[in-house]
């Protein structure tokens, strides 16, 4: 369900007409904002996704140790408010500049004082945050603009600003995802599934020798750890258009939660997991099982470091992470303390991971989740 | 000047026959390798480029020191030219796993030993610098892959394996600039100049407002410090179409190093400047004298880090920035030791960078070089 402008210019201002109505009744004036600490993240086995729990906190203005939080959520919002009414983008940090500025005050001693109304960016930040979760809007709905790091390319068609933009012709380049994927519209979608690859040297060169058009298939890269925008372009494809989507890292822990925020979410940004993440996404390696499997040479295989042993330790009593498969692969790999890259795959010829690996997995139903 | 893939392919062979040859007459085969150290590295004063100097290195095979890397230069050499002849299109990393072998030898005292073609990608890479500039031909255009930064938008049409591409047409996104840019036709260019920006969430912004629409220019980003393909679409663009090129970053010495990377190449890759480096481009800021210039507020400044004094310190050594507009900047900042970012200007208003900074700059020819 996408929100128009104006429904979303509606609700940012309905969340600032209730604090003008407190105050209007001769009220102190409050706002009421979802936590959104690692305490109140929870996970829904149901929808089996990351998510807020229920825990509300007030900011008061009339309460000193409130009132920092309440000024900041008020001028942040009204930074927003006002870039939509005159439909400009900014970025988080033209928001951070746009509403640090220095407040002068006299104390009740009499003595001059300076505050500011932020003293970094994480603080801005995080009421942009606080806004998100209070109004159930994303930033880049709001029209904040950020880094996008997505690109895709294969049998879609989407529409913006009017545009048709037909992404199995752009040659041995790519759609770079935009800020905001919620303003595209899918206009048709001829593919049999998404294949979201970790690397985008790899992306470049399925792209290059066409594996999207023999597979018919659409090819995106969110380059490592995703951002907002491609996960969310990921998300629009699996539940408005029911495609299968299938992940592909190397085979070591931080490759394993770069699949685990596609499909449940982020624990640090859990808030988003109902616009974002994947219920549905399936990894189709590369696991540490593949390294006898495809006979991976000894000369391939690179040494865990302590620090993934500990990630996988972790990772190991994630409750996503309870299937039988996974608690196989995780054991798997902290006993053999072994990690492989996508590109070992290479011994065995430039084109085994896409003429081989690849289609046997899918076809042979070989993913795990 | 391009180079057709048959064209390509010849050069590489060559290299190869030099050696056969050499054998066949049966004289003791060697490479000559331009040699890559800073030591061979000059600044050309009259092209306004660093590149190599004229210092070659002998690779030997019947030199103990010498051979292991004689037998990984032919090694790689053989990967690359089986790639081109069968058409794929490998990564330097698929390249080093394909060449990683052990190889087991019986030394004089009768023992087994055991030695790796290479031991780590550095080795490969530099492998393939090595044939870069023994044969004059960027790895773009040897068919290999890599990571691809950036991404274009504007008034260019460009043909890519057939398809017309129109980068007025892309909607919110943008087309991601492919690994080899050689390989695009440009069809039209309808633009009075390029800006090269170096922050991605700018970039996005000022696309989502159309600001190339408004300014008849073309908008690249590099994400940072630029890749080797964004700068090669800069220096195409320059090159074949005469576009002034102007660069954006943020007011401190990382920003302004990009912009060098941009106008004279990089240090450690020199050999690459002749075919990716854009002797005239120029820097619209943001620079030091900028923050009295447009009355930047005081508490929007960052103090310069230690190692950004080192830095500039440095720059201003470099024959590049030896200008009297840059030797003024870099004593300014050396002096005030104070940064600030692109963004800042947006205390004059979200839209002050678009409509004033940027046409200010160049309509009254403000910018440095």
């Amino acid at each position: 369900m996408r929100l128009s402008d104006e429904e979303i210019l509606k609700r940012l201002e309905s969340l600032a007409n209730r604090v003008a109505e407190q105050i209007l009744r001769g009220k102190p004036p409050r706002i009421e904002i979802p936590v959104r600490t690692l305490s109140n993240t929870i996970w829904d086995e149901k929808r089996r996704i990351l998510r807020l729990g229920p825990a509300k906190a007030k900011r008061e203005f009339l309460d000193a140790r409130e009132v920092r939080k309440f000024m900041q959520t008020l001028l942040m919002l009204s930074l927003i408010v006002m870039a939509r009414r005159e439909g400009d983008y900014p970025t988080i940090r033209d928001l951070y500049y746009m509403g640090k500025h220095t407040i002068s005050y006299v104390d009740i001693s009499g003595r001059t004082r300076k505050e500011e109304t932020w003293n970094d960016q994480r603080e801005s930040n995080s009421i942009i945050e606080d806004i998100e979760v209070a109004t159930g809007i994303l930033r880049e709905e709001m029209g904040i603009m950020h880094d996008a790091k997505g690109k895709m390319v294969g049998n879609i068609i989407i529409r913006s600003k009017g545009y048709l933009i037909d992404c199995s012709k752009m040659g041995s380049g790519a759609y770079a995802i935009p800020p905001n994927p919620d303003r595209l519209e899918i206009v048709k979608v001829e593919a049999d599934y998404v294949l979201v690859i970790e690397k985008d040297a790899i992306f470049e060169r399925l792209n290059e020798e066409e594996f999207w058009r023999r597979e018919n298939c659409i090819l995106i890269t969110g380059k490592g750890q995703p951002d907002r925008s491609t996960r969310r372009m990921v998300r629009r494809l699996w539940e408005e258009f029911g495609l299968p989507i299938y992940v592909l890292t190397d085979a070591d822990p931080y490759g394993w939660y770069i699949y685990s925020v596609y499909r449940s979410g982020s624990i640090s940004l859990s808030y988003e997991s109902e616009k974002l993440a994947c219920p549905e996404v399936r990894f189709i390696g590369v696991t540490t099982s593949d390294i006898d499997k495809y006979n991976i040479p000894r000369n391939y295989i690179i040494a865990a470091t302590d620090r993934d042993l500990k990630r996988a330790n972790e990772m190991s009593k994630y409750p996503w992470f309870q299937s039988k498969a996974w608690q196989y692969e995780l054991k798997l790999f902290l006993k053999r303390k072994e990690k492989i890259e996508i590109e070992a795959l290479s011994g065995h010829g430039f084109k085994f991971l896409s003429n081989v690996y690849i289609p046997e997995k899918i076809e042979k139903r070989l993913w795990i989740v």
